[in-house]
């Protein structure tokens, strides 16, 4: 078993004679780690060694890489062969897919959704909520290559379908919508709903309803039961925000 | 050198002292499985424990991780650090490159190729001879986030080119050809051609046609021989579909 | 340590534990090796066993796989879980990111940087200090599926951002640049700006400026500092062509 002297484990976790766990871990109760992860990987930068912090009742999933210098709150999943890089501040029950590369500095807040192949730059900012979809990027050098940051802001409940790219800066607001494959090159409003290549802003996102179910954006009803109870009250709070932010689009 | 016990392995198997084998593996004659591989990964929903049946000659390359659950016709090829789920049900010869992401519950006839970085949603229905490239997205939801599974069907001999992404529940008809970077939108009928983001149909494929090597599309006569001579009949059926359905397009 | 015997391995070279090493492996000095790497991977078709030959003052990064019959010039950098295949010819501190797929028969210059996620496919020709973001695809079958190979030609300098895909045979000249999710269906000149999809050339790179900071692109004045010093005189190279032939656009 690679687990180093100095790390602290919780009660009652399940690691993979294979995985290899660092000396600056912090692992919470009831955590599961599977085969072929790494935890605690030093930082690329030269940082004093920080640790890694992660909550209880986690589940790393295989072959992920998890660096230090990240904070993750209860309930973190992640997918297998995930890369989550070191400076990550996390709510609870972050939820990353398979093959994922959040590239560190980054934040997110509670009940995040990540599927899988998601690219996070440094420097994006993501809410509580939030639902991102396969291949979408966020992107942060407004002039590539420049070494300049300006990240991305997904603000509460937002959605992001797949193989959407947010260029630097942009900010998505509270319950926005970006469709499948659409190159977000302006901000959208709370509750917009934004698509195409180029991207245009084309109305409230109570457009998008489902005939045959008779389902209808925002998804904070129609979708809440696929959340944990307790964050009930917080889906009420920002569906009343969309809500009232459609009516001026 | 880490097979469980009930595992049950074919005769002259290769497998490598890393690759994690757990007890509910059928695995064929003459297949190879590389380092760091982890086959029969339980099923992340409450299941009985199911098997993972693998045919003969099945080549599984390292990092790759097979669920639970999933049935894979002889001489599949898994590329490297791939991810296939549970509730697969594969015919002969699957070829799944590096990097995809196969969510499960999905389906797919003989001789179907994915290339790198694909990724296939739950539902999705695949038939023969199929071929689809890098950074395709078959999606399944048609009011993301909402817990509702509308899957896509790609029949016979379709092709998908890289980067494109499959809207819930549209259909690629026998031999359609779906160009790069495309947003289907619409079915595709057999036979069609269909191309950009918004996407459009914009013919038969025998529009599609290479001037130096005066190599035209449907596909089937000139690439026919990149397949084991056991397919060729397979492939001049669908051949006669499609050169009829494009007739009419 | 699984490191095979005729592995020749230069001085203070970091090796992990689970790294594995074939025999036809020639690492450099002062090389990092990390955890569930494997170096010297057999090719898939039928070569006599080739070399994989690393410079002095490599790192590569977890969960990543290198074929034999490649060689990467000094200072090489792979991120984690990326795969270089058989057949690759790279100058000077070549960076590739994480979850790279590499095909193999691909040339690079020197100082050349992929973030996470490039595909690039066999045939592609790429020169010296160019960068390619996420998710870019260099295709290289003009007909999929066909079997033919026309490869991409990607020039000193050059740009591709995120999502784009070049179709094949295409040809970015001396400093082009790409923006993110263009579909590249023609060939730029030197100098050019590149973008949508469809694509279109719309001027020379010049036009792309950052108000705020009062950069412009070509990028090699402004980020000229991002490289080790003895790339400079290339660089003051590579800005002369490009500065000359923006006049022409």
């Amino acid at each position: 078993l690679s687990i180093a002297k100095g790390a602290r484990i919780g009660a009652r976790c399940q690691i993979a004679a294979t995985a290899i766990i660092y000396d600056n871990v912090i692992l919470g109760d009831d955590c599961i780690v599977e085969d072929f992860v790494v935890l605690g990987h030093a930082a690329r930068r030269a940082l004093n060694r920080d640790h890694l912090s992660i909550g209880n009742g986690a589940i790393i999933r295989s072959h992920s890489v998890l660096y230090e210098g990240s904070t993750f709150g209860r309930s973190l999943q992640v997918g297998h062969g995930s890369l989550l890089r070191e400076g990550i501040e996390a709510g609870v029950n972050l939820q990353v897919g398979s093959m994922n590369a959040l590239e560190g500095d980054a934040s997110f807040g509670d009940w995040v959704r990540l599927h899988s192949n998601v690219h996070i730059s440094k420097g994006t900012k993501i809410g509580d909520l939030v639902w991102i979809f396969p291949y979408v990027v966020t992107t942060n050098d407004p002039l590539p290559p420049s070494g300049m940051c300006v990240g991305v802001t997904i603000e509460d409940g937002a959605v992001v379908c797949t193989s959407s790219v947010i260029l630097p800066g942009k900010t998505l607001g509270t319950g926005a919508f970006v469709g499948a494959m659409s190159r977000v090159s302006a901000d959208v409003p709370a509750g917009g709903l934004y698509i195409g290549n180029p991207g245009k802003l084309i109305g409230p996102v109570t457009k998008l309803r489902h005939l045959e179910s008779d389902k209808q954006h925002p998804w904070y009803n129609h979708h809440r039961d696929a959340y944990p109870v307790e964050a009930h009250a917080r889906i009420a709070e920002i569906a009343a925000i969309v809500e009232e932010a459609c009516k001026n689009l």
